[in-house]
């Protein structure tokens, strides 16, 4: 085999690199931070938009696109949000090259295309669009607005990882207007709900709905909704967020409607979001020491075909049978490949599809012919059994569909085996060093306590379960009171 | 009626803007040159990148995702592009802001956190890809690469129009690479027939193909195939470019590939692009004094029904046959809104339809219920006619196949009306300013004659049509032999 692998119990963290690079994912690229998306990656990530692009547009929203850039003066009217980014955005200070004068071939910036007011390249769009939504809102009648964009965004990171902290990424940001309170808050839970949908159900990715302390909120936020999904090292990765924003960016921006009696109010709003940082999840959450595991419902490819012969005459036999099958998958829906290019010997492709996680693999050769059989394997179990060609499709079919539970199924299992409570500060600290995964535990509530944790263990509050129960505890660190159990875990 | 549009007679350009404007497709934006393209533009703009990106991947390209910086080494390594472009590039020079000392609550560059390297943001991505390629390359079994990528660029205009000249704007950027020049020339005319297929057959916009003059390619290009749309005001819009790139990019990323006889050659690329300034061209193409006129096979919104009524009970009655209606026409495909809002009056409607030029708008009132009738108004003509409630379907699918012919036959129509041959220099200048349009004239090849004609007349050589007639002739300007006539105009 070509490709190797490092071991998840050797390296995870060179594990999941390799998985990446090595899965056809993504590269490394020649600009600090930032990382090319290749073609199967890419296939990947189109299955993911079009998936939430259709749940968005199902649940009233439409997209629309604002500026890559935002005048300094816009980016830090909403002050909170603007000292929450400011520490990592990429700055346009000018507007042209020149050709260096004493460098022959060579460009330098032009020291006269110097720009009257520096741009910020977005980090986030609330500036932009809230200062744009100013003008789209006079009367409640303009309201609601739910706007999503699909965009990239920068935020200029020190320490990057390929999918879970570039300086440039890929992401979707639904920015909604609304005449009320009730309905902005309603509007945060619904998209959250939606996300978890996604995640679980499309990623097979199990996911703990909650709320963000004050401490780990968006900057700008009233509130932060979370999903929060586990990875086999047992770190926690945030899948998503979604901000309830009260009035504040209509506050920094003056956009105020007439309500049904004439009052002028400021309007309500939210954000959410979800970014290529799934596809690092998704390698995380499923991948084994062969490659990637993917989730049928979101692969680029479900099913390959590969064919063992010897001779032209076996060839033609085989590749008879493979176009009826094909065309009996693609007929319900399955995507399949048939690979019989000559470069590569069946042994090498298998090794090659398990890499990039194909969730099914069938090998045809000319003896199986003869009984009518092929050998179906699947990616997630590396179970193998032959199968009849009569009726292959809806074998295959339903195969995908257990898969896609497996998959599942699996990931909670392993989340649910890795929670545990820790009802003191010893339990909390050796449960961290010896037990990967989430801990609940009870905390003061105060942001000093979070903060003290942090700093003593690198675990943070990844969230306060919305389905919560509360229970009378003293907090783990303080010892003060406490009326529910939070999260904590260490986290990408 | 709330919106005015001027008329295109009294000020054309003028009456662009407000389409783009009160038709909802686009605004201005609090950043220079940068537009916001709401949500009707967007959906638009969806529907033609969704037509396109299928005509690419059954043509066997894959997306990807490359960065939007690139460093400005890389940016200059190949002379002529870099050359091209320095002038329009927008710079970032620092990545973090800091709260300024003097100022409270306001935010300065960080004049410490200034680049080792600037960042062009890409104004194309030849250059970043090439680069990217390099790793991806070794042998004649890698290629071709056929990769398009849907991405935002930045070119920093100083004179900037919503759509077809704006600092950032969407498209795509095709980049493929081969082991042959035979196949890179195949490459690129294949394209150029998929841009003239979807501007002909979608847009409904009859193009040109041609061939641009050497003065007239893209920086760093071979050769530069192109698709010439005409406007109303008969000025030419360039719709569509496809570049044989030769081996240019290849030597300046010294990108090689062994071939089947293991001597390593230069690879050979194409690039290929269009983008939403084909909304512009689209705008400009077929809209009226009343609006726009989107061609139903694009349109966000095909048929749009309108109640007409007194009082609940001849709205219930209407609401019950509307029903039906909508299936009938969503299960034939047709896009469809019942518009039933009670915050306008009909004629408002009809006007606010017009405007955002939907094909089909059919009224129904409570007399026509008793008759089985409702009125079917197309929005290409403006003539009304009664149908029969029954089969309404099928009778809207036609008229939507008309319309799109129909428009598509009076934009051919006029652009063929509108292309004069020119034979003397003082034929050429009295066409220029009596007779809007292309003009049909003989050139001598050379870039001096060119330019000088430029500089007279502000006419530039669109194409060299690529069916073009070998006749011999004598140039306009210098009298010189020629061996075929070129098409002139005035351009966006």
């Amino acid at each position: 085999m070509s490709k190797e692998i490092t071991p998840r119990a050797q390296d995870y963290s060179q594990w999941y690199n390799d998985l990446v690079i090595k899965g056809s994912l993504a590269d490394h690229s020649a600009v600090r931070g930032c990382m090319v998306i290749k073609p199967y990656g890419f296939a990947l990530w189109e299955n993911m938009r079009d998936v939430l692009d259709k749940m968005f547009k199902d649940t009233g929203h439409q997209n629309a696109y604002f500026p890559l850039f935002i005048p300094k003066s816009l980016f830090e009217a909403e002050e909170k949000n603007a000292e929450g980014f400011a520490k990592e955005c990429a700055i346009v200070t000018h507007y042209r090259l020149k050709t260096d004068p004493n460098n022959k071939g060579k460009l330098i910036v032009d020291p006269e295309a110097k720009l009257e007011e520096e741009l910020v390249v977005r980090p986030t769009s609330e500036a932009i669009i809230w200062n744009t939504y100013k003008g789209w809102i006079q009367s409640y009648r303009d309201l609601p607005i739910l706007v999503n964009q699909w965009a990239n965004v920068v935020r200029w990171e020190m320490r990057t990882r390929l999918f879970l902290r570039t300086a440039e990424f890929l992401w979707q940001e639904g920015h909604t207007a609304h005449a009320t309170k009730a309905e902005a808050v309603e509007e945060t839970t619904k998209m959250l709900d939606v996300y978890a949908d996604f995640v679980e159900n499309w990623m097979a990715l199990p996911v703990i709905k909650g709320v963000k302390t004050p401490n780990e909120r968006f900057a700008g936020a009233e509130d932060t909704y979370c999903i929060e999904a586990m990875m086999q090292d047992g770190k926690a990765l945030q899948a998503g967020t979604s901000h309830f924003l009260g009035q504040n960016f209509a506050k920094a921006f003056d956009v105020k409607f007439s309500d049904k009696n004439n009052n002028l109010e400021y309007v309500w709003a939210t954000s959410w979001g979800v970014s290529t940082r799934l596809i690092g999840a998704l390698v995380m959450a499923h991948s084994d020491d062969q490659g990637l595991v993917l989730p049928p419902k979101i692969a680029p490819l479900q099913v390959v075909i590969v064919p063992i012969f010897k001779g032209d005459e076996q060839k033609a036999a085989i590749d008879a049978k493979v176009t009826v099958m094909m065309a009996e998958l693609k007929a319900l829906g399955v995507s399949v490949k048939y690979d019989d290019s000559d470069n590569a010997r069946p042994g090498w492709k298998f090794a090659e599809y398990e890499m990039k996680g194909v969730p099914v693999r069938i090998a045809i050769g000319a003896r199986d012919l003869e009984q009518n059989i092929v050998e179906v394997a699947r990616r997630d179990t590396k179970e193998k059994a032959n199968a009849s060609i009569d009726g292959i499709g809806i074998h295959v079919k339903n195969l995908l569909d257990e898969i896609q539970q497996n998959i599942f199924n699996r990931a909670k299992a392993f989340r649910d085996d890795h929670i545990t409570e820790a009802n003191t500060w010893e339990e909390f600290v050796q449960l961290l060093d010896t037990k990967t995964g989430f801990i609940s535990a009870h905390w003061d509530g105060t942001p000093e306590t979070e903060d003290k944790i942090k700093e003593q263990t690198k675990a943070t509050i990844r969230c306060i379960p919305l389905d919560n129960k509360q229970e009378a505890g003293t907090c783990i660190l303080s010892g003060n009171p406490s009326t529910q159990r939070v999260l904590f875990a260490r986290a990408y």
